[in-house]
């Protein structure tokens, strides 16, 4: 098994030297879930702009939030983000969910696993925020990796399950 | 069925006013898993300081995750936490998995629920970081509201699934 | 004419010491207009969900942007926001422009005057990054505070004119 | 007339991909001014440092606001900046009034046409925030883009008025 | 020996409970210095507007970076500072250095040295900054508590050497 | 003597342009100390997790600090830091001291000495406040750079004293 690329032999942490890594284009998608009460879920798809749209705030809470990546995870690289969406749609498997979609990429060093991960939870959370006065016993789950391109130790595509 | 708080009336996202309300303790306690292979498991459980700690480093990230909470959520109102407590364990339900536990606390005008499931989600997201270079299938699950006291609108407990 | 409040006897920036103002309630609201050309406008003014809403969003991002006051403005003191609002519309007396209008609430021992200014132009540089693939020579122009009450100053209405 | 660029063809607002373009030396250059009273523009004038030196507080700010401008505005892209001049002087045109003048630079694959106007709107608040004890009447006008070169869509020069 | 506050009984990392304690006024005062070659020193304490004011500079960053403490202390609770004062001099005792004095006061559950010796440093740091292309050997140092008033643990002063 | 590159001809503070320059592997090790009491050494050093563990969380603080670096120092560039290690253990030469060693890597423009002292300082600024409840006397001392490399200014290292 290999150790933890964010420790040293030391057993300190540190943020892994990328200096020697070619700049090559990079991305990652990762998505998630809120589950919801059935009338929670209504409101929220029922995106007109009269009542305003708990979607699309969650949605540029994400894509903003894949900014802060570097700040709230210790031993993440800062790295100039080329591009970043993030989509919320009903989930098509949970009875009554909404699925968060990010993709991230960057031409740089280093992965964009937790930018697109950081993301989805940034969207998560805001929809909670958005819908709680509501519902406080949504569930954010099913946080995790899809696929991820780029970089020296190849792609990376989650099984089915 | 209430209206979204962080809607206004003409369908607008706001920082809803809380001037008028009193200054009390409120308090949150929220919870989410990180599921894992078991050998990543072992790997994070074995605390000694030589091969690093991820564990200790997911916990303080977490802390300093919920002081950004108002950063991040949109509509979040900025206040000052009196108290922040993050603990991660071997979860006792899922197999291999864990267990990640935020308390907040403030004296304020607005209760710290989405704090303590901000500090919840950094510290997943950490933890993924820490250990995505042996497992990168991780999931992050069951971020969730478990209580909170203090405020006009009484104590919430979830009620056990 | 009293001289400058951020800037101490000795000639040094300074935060100046509030500590011994009382706790009242203190609001702002200040506004600004984005002159654009007539296409840009309607382009704005169309905010169904199929193409977007420029507006939406800059309204968000001033809300966002009030948060952010005091690390913006170097002599700002934090302070508790404990309500802020932000509403574009088309602008009654400019010809092709919207106007921006934020209100910002707290309840402490200094103003809210720069998070009200700091609303409207972040809002304002939004609806600038979100229109300037089709219009470069918008103008950010008007910003200014229209009245703010609470604090020993007493209240301020600006005259109209 | 070209859409957006900052709305998908879904009407989701997304941090562009720019991840083909080729990382050119972009600048951008924006200004504005800050009307005010007569005494106060003699006050801010009057740059000895024992009184406090409000203008050159507000170049520095206007500079540390540019670094700041992909945390602002939601869908800028984070980048290098390479070079930030801000500089402050009495306006040759309008009556009484400072003009902030912002010249942002980079290499990169995305424009600075945000960065140099942040660098101005964050220049003209710390001229209010300093100056707003003896003049809260103040108004921000005339923020724009002056001129831009470097990227695709080629070099562009505001029309002389 | 009392033990660390900042560690639970278990050992974990913790922003300890302070939301029992009493809102009072409390303040500190924090010094260091920064050693420098007599040409360097020469040149800071030039301050003629024409070639620019490193100290100026630095005394704004050490305000500003008190405002960021909370951000960069893992365990320091966010707190509404009420007055921040940073200035620099010649240092009267060392031979060729520039002497910081910062003072930060709240009205608060916790106390203000963190504030303080981080407005300390971050001008300590901007100094070495701003004089480093004519001197990279300045050492800073003598970074310390001068004194902290309110709260429980009573008064600090520290004794003369 | 080399006159200020963040200050230009006219006087006024810059963000230096250093767009022509090549992007290069930068290094930069920076150092420092907090003495204390050797009760408090001794507490420090007994780094078993069940008492909690200071120098841990105080060389995770530091290297989250240096991401801070264009942040706080205000003239200071944004720049995408490829490694960040930050080391923390009992000094060598000082009789009851920590010695904090920083080192900074990044590909670009500019150098990175900033961001090694800014690790450094956070550093020490965060075993202040871990022990401070035992120790207020502590002392952070000699913070200095001891060695760059790579840039066109060529390498750095510290003399020996």
């Amino acid at each position: 098994m290999d150790d933890l690329t964010h420790i040293g032999p030391d057993g300190r942490a540190r943020m892994v030297d990328v200096g020697a890594k070619a700049d090559t284009e990079r991305t990652a998608v990762a998505t998630g879930i809120v589950q919801m009460a059935p009338a929670t879920l209504q409101r929220a798809l029922g995106r007109d702009t009269k009542k305003g749209d708990p979607i699309a705030i969650a949605e540029l809470a994400g894509i903003m939030g894949a900014k802060r990546t570097s700040d709230l995870i210790p031993l993440c690289h800062p790295l100039p983000l080329t591009s970043v969406t993030v989509s919320i749609e009903r989930d098509g498997e949970a009875d009554n969910a909404l699925r968060v979609t990010a993709t991230a990429k960057t031409t740089g060093k280093t992965g964009v696993e937790m930018e697109a991960l950081t993301a989805v939870s940034v969207a998560c959370l805001t929809l909670y925020d958005m819908l709680k006065a509501v519902d406080k016993a949504m569930v954010i789950s099913s946080v995790e990796l899809i696929e991820k391109t780029g970089g020296k130790s190849g792609d990376y595509r989650k099984a089915p399950r």
